[in-house]
């Protein structure tokens, strides 16, 4: 199964994604999550469930040290950054009218918009579509390059 | 409404983000896209109908000259092609066992997979989650970089 399909099984829905993009945010309580999305609570309560069963959430005790859980985002979950931040690119690029006003993700150090994200070749070199093929892959050839630095097998 | 949110609403759908995967691995046709989805085509027409009305695929003459129209990817839609990449990436680093093989993109002209997608400051920096802010901007602030190198305002 290819990846993109294996991802989707896991975040494809639209609510999973919105609730990924509120960890994200800072939101970690039920009530959080219910007052932003404006969802039933029982389609709050299964998407939380999914999440955490795919372990791109997690349930950690009350920050305030009260009785409620928090949902926090693992690694695998904070791993989501860029998929998050490459849909709200577009959105902003695309479904937003020229004086429509919209969020913008910055910078807390600059205070300035987030760069673009671009697909790039392991030497650096940006890639469009055409400069790019999938490619099927004996297991013993997997490993990829963790940086855009270090050289790919 | 934030720009995550909108997107979605266009392409937040499992089958939706699946048929843009297929048209950048170069699909065009009704009968493609159903084999490699294996999808009910009253599902796959609807959801194709809905991404040309969003201009994200156009209809085209067919290439070979023949009588029916083919799909073809808009800037707009051809502008989704970080957050396919993104899904791949996700899936391939979190959704699959050690020794389990999946296919990879590569760059065609090194053949070697790309570089995994970084969310980077307008000056360059890496940029974690926490790193990063959503503001509120007003519609004379909206203007972002374009590439990495230019200045944001």
């Amino acid at each position: 199964m290819c990846p993109v399909a294996r991802s989707l099984d896991v975040v494809g829905d639209w609510w999973s994604l919105l609730i990924i993009r509120d960890a994200f945010d800072g939101m970690r309580r039920f009530g959080e999550f219910q007052r932003s999305l404006g969802v039933a609570k029982n389609i709050l309560t299964s998407r939380l469930k999914a999440l955490v069963a795919n372990d791109v959430l997690e349930m950690v005790p009350a920050t305030d040290g009260g009785a409620y859980s928090e949902y926090a985002l693992t690694d695998k979950g904070r791993a989501l950054f860029p998929v998050i931040v490459g849909l709200r690119q577009w959105g902003e690029d695309y479904l937003f009218g020229p004086k429509e006003p919209h969020s913008v993700l910055a910078d807390t150090r600059r205070d300035r918009p987030v760069a673009r994200l671009e697909v790039r070749s392991s030497d650096g070199r940006r890639l469009e579509p055409e400069d790019t093929v999938v490619k099927k892959v004996p297991p013993s050839k997997i490993a990829r390059p963790t940086t855009r630095k270090s050289s790919a097998v």
